[in-house]
């Protein structure tokens, strides 16, 4: 299946290597044919090569619109060989066989980037070059097609060793060739219609596979993989690790959630990733002497946080039970003080927009070496429309490009208006920003420029605040006097502390599960008593809850009152926003209405 | 801009209505070239064409591969008219103006789906047909490309108005022209590379798009719309109604879900979906005296039921406070007992695989018309990988097609493996489809072939079992005698009443709440205590619970304890199976490990 070359013809618009390549191929007495700037590039070179306008003896006409397009070129590319009549017609009719055909298509993307009007971009749609590819790549069983200067080496290669190509590489370039031929026609395609604003007849997307993926979803799902549209970047490189789907889905969700906290308050943010919804996040405020108790940070510790290993410290310990292997992200540069924070924790990998070396260093060395470590991309645009493929049909949307800021924070439908000062518009697009991020339904409570109770995932709007509302109050009660003196037994974990502490708060043992407890204390804890619990939640004040749609009903208002919310952010829309306004002004509550509803799905 | 036509090149695999757009052209005094069988076609009828060959005067040679690859026709497509030079060298070389071309591209799956090997392929990709296409669009502001019989109407009105073809009308076929050969080629880059088995240089998607959406997952997320895969089918029609976003995504799982439960058991099923998760799910299992009475079934009625409605019934009550407004989904035609149920409560829509003209003239009544009716796709193929983008990266995976049946409830990893009955595995079974279904991390409680509490979309293992547990209790305690007894004032309203015996189970009430709350009952209720409560849960038994992936500490299990589960489903691989397992052996539980991971994004 090894076919000699004897006669290649080659067009190209790139043209990196082309000199070398073609002085290989006259070295193996191949006969060269071409085309314009390309041959006059290797007559400069000193290589002899036949104008194909010459080879066809057909006048030059209509600059040179259709030199190509003829019998003597096409037939010379698709007459089967071994096919007896095909070789008497050809010979007949003097139709020499042409064996290979280098060439490429300058990206029709590059042309409209470029900035020409309509009839310019046009004039720059190839004719004659798709249709030599697509010749030369049908007829592969004896043609070879080369579409780009990276192919070079190998057809070298392959020449040296077998005196000839192989049928394996001519298909394999075949099938590219036909790729690319699809993708060129796509753009096209794209940028016409998108020219005359008519729906598309269809719609095509190239995309180029990156990495593969072990699985996707789940084990079972094979194979998977990570594509970036054709011309267009990753928005991460990978410096560390091998990250895997859910990893990933984690990634570009929390890194677009810091982005935005960041640029929405000027402050380092952070959060802490589960299962494609925030367990926290976070930015940079201060931390109270108890809460550095409660997240076990000593005071000289406290002294050497830098605001995004405050940002995300704050992060991780909104719900750390949940925060166990978390994938983090954060928006500013990673540097060793927050190195050292995820150093010390159970956690799967993070994005940023850059690490320090002391940083890279002591992540890279976590987990084995295993810590995914995702460097964003800068300044990246992914794109406006989504596509996303269910049981078969495909759905499409604008991306969820809008950017909360405080000017979604102004209009106040209750009497309390001058209770929205700066520090609760703060936590008022914290929490905002953070439900844009969650799975819906959801509601977010936040306090201090921090997450303190997501509830994700939920089938009612009122089950979303109780359950983000038991997170607010286990969150609380772990400042109570009672959790912060829990004596552990020196030897148990971080972890277990976090856990143990948790389960002192929820109280409601079996026996089994409470021998295993107490035996991890020095002393075993008296019980934190339901009138303690009630008493402590009594001092909860000032948080602020966000939904990601409005609230039906005033249900969801009654329950946000037992965990000391003050001010609430909801779209608005209902037919019962008077009566949950009303409730608010009875609870003495804030609230603002954004307009926004920020459904993730 | 209206150019008239005075010569048309035909070349049509499809010749739908050719003969008669034939017939018009030439009563404008069209002149007609064409080839093969469409000339012959085209002579038969009585019209007279010119062949190609006898055009272009080029001997017929190599069995038609290069007829068309002419620089007569491609002179005569590609000139610029009213440039003097162009037509200069046009009159010189006998080349003639081609005003129009008609051709098109016989599907190239519809070859590969023929069954040819794969040089019978190869031999059927079209080259003249592309290369003709590609001219006559690139050169739209003089030729107009024709490739479709559904456009021969639009072109004839045009031609009859205005005596030749508008730019308009060009330039919308030109880009119609370019979306096809994309399509073209992409269907061959396609299968050429999974012919190759190698890793696919770029895929090529191509969308035809179906419908557009009002919006996407939110108001502001515009434009949005649902696409096939091209020459592929949407998995449903719709009957009646305008689906959004978020009611399809419900649909397309919730469908799933049912026709896999339907398939595994045997049983007519249904699902009440709530935000792309199940607030309930069920099989047709009936109800008990008691289940009657707690979910407002009079004897009378139940006599009525049918499997299907059933089956929705149970679903609609796991928990009808969350299925409040949603999307149904049932494994059967739906009848006229399903419908009447629907009609009772507030709902979106439903996806079903037929329905009785009764029961259709019921829903499309509801919501005064606007209540969505699906129907699914018989025989339906999703196609095996799915695209997914987010943030500019794009995500494939295999779907996931694995499909729980009893086969994987067979490894008990507990010494209790008798107590595994044939209703215990369907239980296991209808559990383990639920929350494949579920946004994950998820956990499922399941009895008598029903869920009765989905824990969806949480950050850890326990907080899952936490809050499908208080699910479960929330379900048991419905049918307390102390609820079951409440006297409602006439006039509450049936969703009110399903709310109020929450808020009375549950009891925590503000003193705000508490008022409005009294104000439905004839007597104001005596409440249900903490010890009643526990007195009731201590006779719940015998439900399962399926988790979506393995339990990593014993914590999940003793959580579980407390809602009367006796059988768990996981797929294993913790670290920590030996003590998961333990403790299910503590608590007189018998665990099933399948092997299969479940998660869902």
């Amino acid at each position: 299946d090894v076919v000699p070359t004897t006669r290649a013809l080659i067009s190209v618009s790139d043209k990196t290597g082309i000199v070398d390549f073609c002085k290989f191929l006259a070295s193996k007495n191949v006969h060269l044919l071409s085309t314009g700037g390309t041959a006059k590039k290797l007559r400069e070179a000193g290589l002899e090569v036949m104008d194909v306008s010459e080879y066809t003896q057909s006048p030059e006409c209509l600059d040179g619109r259709v030199k190509t397009l003829h019998p003597k070129i096409h037939g010379g590319l698709l007459g089967v060989r071994g096919n007896k009549d095909h070789e008497a017609q050809m010979e007949e009719n003097g139709i020499g066989k042409i064996d290979m055909t280098i060439l490429n298509l300058y990206p029709f993307e590059q042309t409209v980037k470029g900035g020409g009007d309509f009839n310019q971009c046009i004039e720059n749609i190839d004719i004659g070059g798709p249709s030599m590819l697509r010749s030369t790549a049908k007829n592969h069983a004896a043609t070879t097609i080369v579409t780009s200067p990276d192919q070079y080496e190998e057809v070298q290669k392959c020449i040296e060793e077998n005196g000839g190509t192989t049928l394996a590489l001519r298909k394999k370039f075949a099938a590219r060739a036909f790729s690319l031929s699809a993708a060129y026609d796509s753009a096209i395609a794209n940028w016409f219609t998108n020219q005359l604003g008519e729906e598309k007849p269809v719609t095509t997307r190239v995309y180029k596979p990156e990495f593969p993926l072990k699985y996707g979803c789940n084990p079972h799902q094979k194979p998977a993989g990570i594509s970036s549209v054709l011309n267009s970047k990753l928005p991460f490189d990978v410096l560390n690790g091998v990250p895997g789907y859910i990893n990933l889905l984690d990634a570009a969700n929390a890194w677009q959630l810091v982005k935005e906290l960041r640029e929405a308050t000027g402050l380092a943010a952070a959060t802490s990733f589960k299962h494609v919804s925030p367990a926290g996040a976070a930015v940079a405020v201060p931390l109270s002497d108890v809460e550095c108790v409660a997240y076990e940070v000593t005071p000289e510790a406290a002294k050497e946080l830098t605001p995004v290993a405050l940002a995300y410290l704050r992060a991780r310990n909104a719900d750390p039970m949940c925060s166990f292997g978390d994938f983090a992200a954060v928006s500013d540069v990673v540097d060793e003080a927050t190195a050292l924070i995820l150093k010390k924790e159970v956690s799967d990998g993070i994005i940023a927009p850059g690490y320090t070396p002391e940083a890279l260093t002591i992540l890279k060395s976590k987990k084995g070496g295993k810590f995914i470590v995702l460097e964003a991309t800068k300044d990246y645009d992914p794109g406006q429309i989504e596509y996303r493929d269910v049981y078969g049909m495909t759905f499409a949307q604008k991306r969820n490009d809008i950017i909360i800021t405080k000017d979604h924070m102004t209009e106040i439908a209750t009497s309390k208006k001058e209770a929205v000062t700066d520090s609760v518009v703060r936590d008022m697009i914290v929490a905002s920003i953070c439900i844009k991020y969650t799975q819906s339904n959801s509601v977010g409570f936040a306090k201090d420029g921090m997450m303190v109770g997501v509830g994700a995932g939920q089938q009612s709007r009122v089950d979303c605040v109780k359950l983000a509302g038991r997170k607010v109050k286990t969150w609380y009660l772990r400042q109570h006097e009672k959790v912060l003196g829990l004596k552990f037994k020196a030897g148990v974990k971080r972890q277990d502390r976090v856990n143990a502490r948790v389960r002192y708060i929820e109280g409601d043992f079996t026996p089994e599960e409470r021998i295993r407890w107490e035996a991890q204390f020095e002393e075993v804890p008296e019980p934190l008593t339901t009138s303690e619990k009630e008493e402590f939640m009594k001092q909860a004040d000032g948080i602020t809850i966000s939904s990601d749609a409005f609230f039906p009903f005033r249900d969801s208002i009654d329950h946000a009152s037992k965990y000391g919310v003050s001010y609430i952010v909801q779209p608005g829309g209902s037919v019962q926003d008077k009566q949950v306004t009303a409730a608010a002004e009875e609870y003495g509550m804030a609230m603002c209405m954004t307009g926004v509803r920020l459904f993730h799905h």
